[in-house]
């Protein structure tokens, strides 16, 4: 173990890739909950719900008909937060600064089966979702207006959710977002100070503990970072230096694939429940520079903390302070290891 | 209205306090909700309740005995995120950076009431609970091993408050949380160039402007600040340049006082529910020097959206990329002032 005082003193950790720090108390724990519990369903769906609007072969409430799609499908948000052909201004007035925001959004079915999530898919599914990840980012990443491309996943009601068919989005952009601007500038200022990849040399460095790390396989390693906020966050890593998902092969998409597979399934069964996160993809921008200094990476940010209806609150602390935990990182990944 | 182009197209406005900025799209509060429902419970509470352990007279869970207190009653967190003889150390392996923090933390009781909130409680009740947060401040910022005292409130189960009972924290410690020193470099930058205060300046924009501003009296203006990122998030902020809640007077206090209830009870009629939130005052650190360049303030920042039952869930796309809000500030600013 790294240290052993990390296991029982409140202390901070540096998050190498955002310069933030979060707050751990190990001992905390303990405390009893009396809160809210959330309401979880189990329920079993079925295959096919003719009310679904991302279901094959139903209308969306635009009027669009889906198409009967067979495996991963696309469209374009028809409530998009993002737009086009939004109008391009800015307000420069003494201290009220903002700028116009233009870009695209859009919804990545993962299955026609409305039955299913990530976790119930095989590593050959998930690599068709990849595979649609990639053409997709292509695309925007074409796109001179683009450039930022913010590949995610809202799993659960508990996370804002509105439909449990298997599903994700793309929201892109013309500027980078606050996260990614902080990890551009840390891996930035590393790869000119150090010539290598920050998270190359970490992934280095947690091989050779082995404390944090859940899964392995050739191409791809699943930990949970040392700067871990949510309590069972993981983070997914490519080997090799990697700026964007363009890089990755069709042999180490399966991988990637494989990776996703036996973290999500191990979530499942954590807490016995469809385990809720969001999951997004930070990567190089698609701002036509090389940026050399990225090391792409997917991160899962689940809510629950005790059981499938006890989560953890980021409220007033973590708010107006820094965020905190309740289990240490290593705890974390012992009991996501024993789940594999 | 400073540009009407803000209230019709998707943009994104900059916090001058912590650098950071907010994607505001307007157009989509229009898209349906069909996702998760909060169960809020509308129930009158006891004035009075056995089960309690806030409530003057019980028991708490460490043995302890509360006084038959009859104001704001304060006592030491029995499951505190920091303690105050743990032990010193750091961590500096490589790219795994940590060190320990030490702290104190506190439980503030509003009332003896179980049953009242702030929103129930006149300003003059509310005056004692401001007292009660100057003597606790001025207590911890003697202390030379804390060196940043942090106020908050977390109200209501979907905030993840544990107990009803009318209450806040306050969670003191040895160095600035980020949230903290962002804001602290914000305004100390501006402080140098500037030799004013940054939100002193903010201040005398707004009130020119008379777009943002809910209410004010003659010590405390309360505000939509122009980069919130919550739906109904407010500011209430000293019109006076200080540095934190010492510098206030007796008079002003009340003032103050007198703010928190003309926001809190507006809150509670906006959905005809008691409205959560968490609260927190930033102010300047405790390390003994004079750091002019703070101006505190309180901020409110509530999760409901639509209804007392619909939030807004801060998940994908907020968590990987920026936060995102669906009503303009302005727009909540009439919703707000209409209700005084
Ligand atoms: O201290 P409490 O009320 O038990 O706990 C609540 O507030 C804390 C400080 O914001 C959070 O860390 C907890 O997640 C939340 O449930
Ligand atoms: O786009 P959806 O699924 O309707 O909405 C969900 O994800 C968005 C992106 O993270 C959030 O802004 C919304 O608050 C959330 O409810």
């Amino acid at each position: 173990m790294t240290n052993t005082n990390l296991q029982d003193y409140s202390h901070k950790r540096y998050n190498i890739l955002t310069g933030e720090w979060v707050l751990v108390s190990p001992h905390r724990a303990k405390r009893p909950w009396q809160g809210q519990n959330e309401a979880i369903s189990n329920e079993k769906r079925p295959s096919y719900d003719e009310t679904c609007y991302l279901c094959a072969g139903n209308t969306r409430i635009n009027g669009e008909v889906n198409p009967n799609y067979t495996d991963a499908f696309v469209f374009t948000n028809d409530f998009a937060a993002l737009q086009k052909d939004s109008k391009t201004f800015a307000v420069n007035d003494g201290l009220l600064v903002a700028q116009s925001e233009t870009g695209i959004c859009k919804v990545v079915c993962f299955s026609p089966d409305h039955s299913k999530s990530l976790a119930d898919m095989t590593p050959k599914e998930i690599e068709k979702v990849v595979f649609t990840w990639q053409k997709e980012f292509k695309d925007l990443a074409e796109n001179p207006d683009i450039n930022y491309v913010q590949i995610f996943e809202n799993k659960g009601a508990v996370m804002g959710c509105s439909n449990p068919h298997p599903h994700g989005q793309i929201w892109s952009q013309s500027t980078l977002p606050n996260e990614v601007d902080k990890k551009n500038t840390q891996q930035l200022n590393y790869f000119y100070k150090n010539n290598s990849s920050l998270l190359g040399d970490y992934l280095a460095q947690e091989l050779e503990k082995q404390e944090r790390i859940i899964f392995e396989n050739d191409e791809f390693i699943v930990l949970v970072p040392f700067w871990a906020v949510w309590p069972f966050e993981t983070m997914i890593v490519p080997k090799k230096h990697q700026a964007n998902i363009l890089d990755m092969s069709a042999e180490q998409a399966l991988q990637y694939a494989e990776a996703i597979s036996v973290i999500t399934k191990a979530y499942d069964k954590l807490f016995n429940t469809s385990f809720p996160y969001s999951s997004g993809i930070h990567q190089a921008p698609t701002d036509g520079n090389e940026n050399k200094h990225w090391h792409w990476h997917m991160s899962f940010y689940p809510p629950l903390l005790r059981s499938a209806t006890v989560k953890k609150f980021m409220v007033g602390y973590e708010m107006f302070g820094s965020p905190q935990r309740d289990i240490t990182a290593e705890s974390a990944v012992k009991m996501l290891r024993d789940l594999l």
